[in-house]
Order: structure tokens, then sequence, then C-alpha cells
């Protein structure tokens, strides 16, 4: 009886050719952040329930696929909260795992660490064309370092990754959690309220100013304040990038001199890249990011004629501490590994040879040939003839096969197979 | 407030050193596997709940991870079964996703489809020193191939990729499934209690010759059938390998013709391998290999000093059949990744440098010279000047640092900043 074999709801196989420009992919990225000092890591899959459920991941913590307890009796008694069966969860990211990693072994972890995981996370989002419910995440991040020589590195060290990969016109966008903190509260946006204003102004992409004012409006932020948050953002907009730090200080009043500083030194770091290779970046101020626990500089990446963003980061100062008990500075950049692999078209040839015998070829006399061509550096298969040659031949083209050896038995015993034939290239 | 960060109970975090043995041999092995024209594949870890417990797990059904079924009421209604509450689970190993990945994708796989896995995989077993509750598996397998090229060739490759590794040193053991299969019948064991001699024999290394006999005694199969079967496994023991084809022939009345000429075949592909590299193997009838679904031929790679196989494998032609509806022929062999990275002490040295920058350096300076460095191939991290320099050289020292440059504010803005200098190696 046929069964339905298709994976989980939600979820994909990948192919010998997906897996191979993945691994072109990976090879590429990792290759560039091992120059860096990068070093992996690996958590695993599994995270207890509580620290998953700790309100650090915001709407992914709805989205948590959970593991139930063992050992269960096999019937649930009467008025059983679920949650009471339930005690593991599948991780919704790296970064969740990363700061209990730290936790759990910085005694032996350099300082600062810099920390790379690739790996898969999962989230039992709707399902929709293109997005899965398995996915890959590529994190870095540096831990351990309190200045801008973190958010600068790893801008820099992405984009070389992306470069790596044949991306490389990608625009920087970059902003401060705390400039916008500022914005805020020079606008009167009392701090309750502050949360709902940055969700808001994330929008702008989508929706445009007036829809940001109408949200706004409609919300519980006072117009007045809605309108002088938008107008102060509307005007830092247009300072040149050389000028950032005094414009933005400039612009806002009470922004605190260390958030200036920290973008002037930012800015610098961009401005020294961009005279070695092609780099293109600008302040943002309308950037948010996500997640609620930035606590300093956030940027992401973008390229022409693909919506949304192909990486994202930022410093989470106070991320670590929740665990640990004392404050860590770290900041994290994570490369939307599956949107990537959907942009790189190109993936390395297999370039096999095929050998093809008779079924009354011996087993060791083929594997014996086989052996014969791989030391020489051939990917060789050992394949059986079947049906028609010609349309045999025609399907070892569209595997990926160059050439064959046609192996009759007479011939396998002699010194000198049949020399090897090319195939058409389609 | 401090937490406890350690990983969820049973499972382990993955340091740097870790990783970096584990891609060393996972690259080694993989290569040789390419060679051979095995493509990688990945499937979801999550499969449906009742693919993963529809028999062919055996013992490792009982040891699924089972997740919650999303949108259940957040108190559970009285009598439900748990059973009731689960839709999904994390696969326990890579051979139940690959037949339903064949059975899903054939039409896009070539025939044979010689398929690379190399994943994660849970079971919830009882935690214990080295054994963890998350660990890889490396599985090649060959589905399409009839005759023993698969075997052969699965033997081949698995053992070049150990020698890869350093792991030169192992001994092939053989035996069919069939075989054992025509020595109960012989042994007037009826097919029910087959099962259990077959158990009872793959206990032979740890409770003797004797411990087998009185096991068997103890249980269902009649002592004489018991003591005929463990005469006429031990008889076969002693059939000199080049011989093994007719001996077992003689030894062992009704032994299919097919059985006896499969094994001769493979006999001859290991020796002639045997003439190209150092190669040992044996017949080994006492070899049952636990999973109740293989049909044909079983084998599995000791090495020395170390208890257990490194790897095993075998045929398994009924597996896919039982979710296609039509039988497939199948065979695959499974590297013990956990136990190999275990007997692999060598690891690749970082030798990296380290730009250490005193506090005040500008951050565009810092980068400026360690991107000069890795311009020249180095592997170069920017590192704060802390503490005692004595100190933080030791401790780069101990993180695998082979040198370093002390970056001064006063000749980062130089040309040529100080030179590298050695540190030494430990």
């Amino acid at each position: 009886m046929k069964t339905d074999n298709s994976p989980a709801r939600g979820m994909r196989d990948l192919l010998p050719a997906d897996t191979a420009t993945r691994d072109h992919v990976l090879s590429a990225i990792t290759g560039v952040y091992s120059q860096y000092g990068y070093q992996r890591i690996e958590t695993p899959a599994l995270e207890n329930i509580d620290r998953l459920q700790s309100g650090q991941g915001a709407d992914n913590e709805k989205l948590i696929y959970q593991v139930l307890k063992r050992g269960l009796a096999a019937e649930v008694e009467a008025g059983t909260p679920l949650r009471d069966l339930v005690d593991l969860g599948l991780r919704y990211d790296l970064t969740v795992p990363l700061t209990r990693f730290y936790g759990a072994n910085q005694a032996r972890l350099p300082a600062p660490f810099r920390s790379l995981q690739v790996g898969p996370v999962w989230r039992a989002e709707r399902p929709q064309k293109g997005r899965y419910r398995q996915f890959y995440q590529c994190d870095i991040d540096i831990i351990g370092e309190t200045t801008v020589l973190a958010e600068a590195e790893l801008i820099e060290a992405t984009t070389e990754a992306l470069a790596a990969v044949g991306l490389a016109d990608v625009t920087v966008r970059l902003s401060d959690r705390r400039f916008l903190t500022a914005v805020a509260e020079a606008a009167r946006i009392p701090a309750p309220g502050q949360a709902a204003f940055f969700i808001t102004l994330d929008k702008l992409d989508k929706i445009g100013w007036d829809g940001v004012r109408a949200e706004l409006a409609g919300g519980a932020i006072a117009p007045e304040a809605a309108m002088a948050a938008t107008d102060l953002i509307a005007a830092v907009r247009d300072i040149p990038a050389g000028k950032i730090a005094d414009g933005v200080a400039d612009a806002v009043p009470g922004l605190p001199d260390d958030v200036a500083a920290d973008l002037a030194a930012t800015a610098a770091c961009l401005e020294r890249l961009a005279a070695t290779r092609h780099l293109a970046w600008e302040f943002d101020p309308t950037l948010v990011r996500g997640m609620g626990y930035y606590t300093g500089q956030v940027f992401e990446l973008v390229t022409p004629g693909f919506g949304g963003s192909v990486a994202g980061g930022g410093r989470y100062d106070k991320l670590i501490g929740r665990w640990l008990g004392r404050d860590v500075a770290a900041c994290g950049f994570s490369i939307g590994f599956e949107r990537i692999t959907d942009l790189i078209a190109a993936r390395p040839p297999r370039d096999a040879v095929a050998v093809l015998a008779e079924p009354d070829v011996a087993p060791a006399d083929a594997l014996a040939v086989a052996r014969g061509l791989r030391a020489e550096g051939q990917v060789t298969e050992v394949i059986r003839r079947s049906g028609k040659l010609a349309a045999q031949l025609t399907r070892l083209e569209g595997a990926g096969f160059t050439a064959y050896l046609h192996l009759r038995a007479d011939d396998a015993t002699t010194a000198q197979p049949r020399a090897l034939r090319p195939l058409g290239r389609s």
C-alpha cells in the first residue's frame, strides 16, 4: 500500500542539488568568518521550555514546538494544564541558546569570544510559499567587547562573507536603539508607549509616513508627540553620512554623548572600510529590528531587488546578564541563510564518471575499475547497465555525469578496460 | 540572579575545540564518500509520529521525543489519551527518514541513488557517561542496487573513510540474515522463535557460548534445537575466508544457493580490495545487528582496543516497500560518528594572530591593521589590551594564538604598526 511520503507539514526535504548549493554558500561564508577568528560552537536543538518562554523571543515564543515529558501516564488526568506535560522545546533562534551557552561555559572561552553558529531552528508558523517551519540560521556574535569595534567588525565580516558568495552589492543600514529612545523622550512619548512607537516605526517601509502617523494617532500616543517624533526622525534622515554624529546631537536634544560618539566611531570604521572596497551604508533612524533585547546600535544589510533584509543584528548588553547575574557586553549579526541560498543560483558542477557495468560483470571487477578511476582523482560511481543505452546515457547526463566507461564482462578482466567516453554537457 | 545554565538533561554543548575535531573528521569522511558519488541529502528533524512509531525502530521507538500538537486548549480534558496530544516526533535515526525521502522524491533521484546523510538524531536514553540524548549519525545508503556490488562498495568506501581519519586498523565482520534464518530452520527452531534466537546470539560477545546456550534453553526454544543451531554456527566459524561459499553450503542443509553465491561474491570483492591496501575481514555467523528490518548481508567494522563496532549496516530490501507500495533494493552503512570523534585525538592547530589594541586605539585603526593581516592570509582577531600583558599573552597562547601585534594609539596611525611577535607554543 502506498502511503503519503511527504515531509511533516510546513517542512521540506533537501535534494542533492539543494545541499550542493547550501554547502557551497556555507563553506564560503564560514571561510570568511574563520579568518576573523570566529569559532563554531553547537548547542542542542532542545532547550528547557522555561528558558525558551522567558520573554526574550517576542512573538517567536508562540511558535515553539513543545516536547512532551517522558514517562507520562497514557491517559491525562482531568484538569491537567497542558504546560505540566511539557519540559522541553525546539529552539526558535540561535541567540537564546548562545546566551545559555556562554553562561555555562564562560570559564573555558576566550575573552572576547567570537562565536559562529550554523544550524536549524524551528518555528510553527503558518505555512507559506518559500517559508519553512525548519530553517537554518547563520549567526556570528562577539561576547565581551564593549566598544563599537564589535559592531564595525560584524558588519565588515558579514559584508565580506556575502561578497564571497556573489552578493557584493549590499547596503548597510545603521541605527541605534538609544537614539530612538532619545527621540521618543524628546517628543514626550512616555516610557510605556515607546515600545508601540518602535513597532509602528518599523512598518515605515510598508505603510509610509502617513501610515505611521495614522497608526500612532490611532494608538495611545498623543498626536502632538507622534508628530514631534516623526518630524525629528525625518529631519536626521537627510544628514550626510560624514556628519552623522554632530547632526543627530543637534537634532535630538538630550541625546547622550556616548550615543553620538559611538555612531561617529562606527561611521569612521565604515568610511575607512569603504576606501578599500565597495561598501554602501546609511544611517537610517527608522530602522528598529524586531527583537526587544537590543540595547545599542542595530543594523541590517539590504540588497537591490530583494525585499527585506538579508542579514540583521545589533548589540544586546543585558541579555546574558539575565541568566548569569552580571551583564556581559554582546553584539551579534545573523545572516538569513535560506534567503541567501534562494538568491544564489550557481552551484558547483558535479563532474562525475559512471562505470556502466553490464549485468554479467562481477562486482569485484566493476569495483576494481572504479577504484582505478578514483585513484586518478575522478568522482566515480558504479552503475548497472539497464534498458536502452542511449536513454540511460541521457539520464546520466541529467544527473551530472560528464563521462562514462562501458564495462562488459569480457573486457572487465583485461588489464585495460574500454576507454572513458565523454557525455555531452546539457 | 544566576540561573542554572546547563544544557537540557542528557545533552551537551560543543565548544570550539570540539567542533574543530568534528569538522575535521566530517570533512575527511565526506571527502571520501563524495569520491564514490554519494550525495548529501537532508530531511527535517521532525517526522510524523505515526511513521516513527511504525515498528521499524525496535526499542528506539520507546525513546522518541514527542512533540505536542499546536493550538491545543490550555487545559486537557479528562480521559484524553496522551497519544491524542501528539502529532510529531524527533527522528531517532536517519534510515526511517531516508525511506520516506525516497518515497517522496524518487522521480527526481538518479538510479541507483547514493545517499549521504550527516546529522543529529535524538533518543531519550538514560543519561550515562559518554552517551548523549542528541548525537550525530553519518550514513551512506545505496538505493536501487540489487547485487552485492552495494554491500562491497559500502564496505570499501567506509573503510577508506575511516582510514582517512587515521583509523586504518579495522576489521570487517560479515554475516547474512538469510544464513542465520537457514541455520534456525535447519535446527528446527520454529519461525516465531527465530527472532529470540537472533537476539540471544547477538549477546555472544558478552555472555559466551555457555551463556547463549543457557539463555536459549531457558527460553521457548527446545534444548536440542538450541544445541543444533549453536553447533552449526560454531562449525562454520572455522571455515577459512577463501572457502566461505562452499563451506556454508556444506554446513547448512537447505541454505539457498543465492545466499552462498552472494557471500562468495562479497568475499571476492573484499579479497581483491585487500590486495590493494590493508584490509582485514572475517565471516562471522554470530553477527546479527540489532534492527529487525535487515533482509540480507549485515556487516560491521571493529577496531582493536575499542569495545563494540565503529560502523554497522546491512541490506534492507523490504523497508521502502512498506511505504512506497513496491519493494526497492536498499543497503546502508552507518558510522558511529560520536565514537569516531572520541577515538580521534588530533585536531588541526588554530594558528591565529591577535591584534592587541590598547584601549585608546580607535576601532577604525584596529580594524584596518587586522584587515592588512587577513589580506596576507592570517586568521586575525582584534582583542583589547587589558590587565597585565604577560598574563594576557599566556591566555592568548592557551587560546591557540601563535603571534600577536601590540597596537598603541601612537603607532596605529603610522603606516607600519609594530611588528608581529611570536607566541611560544605550549
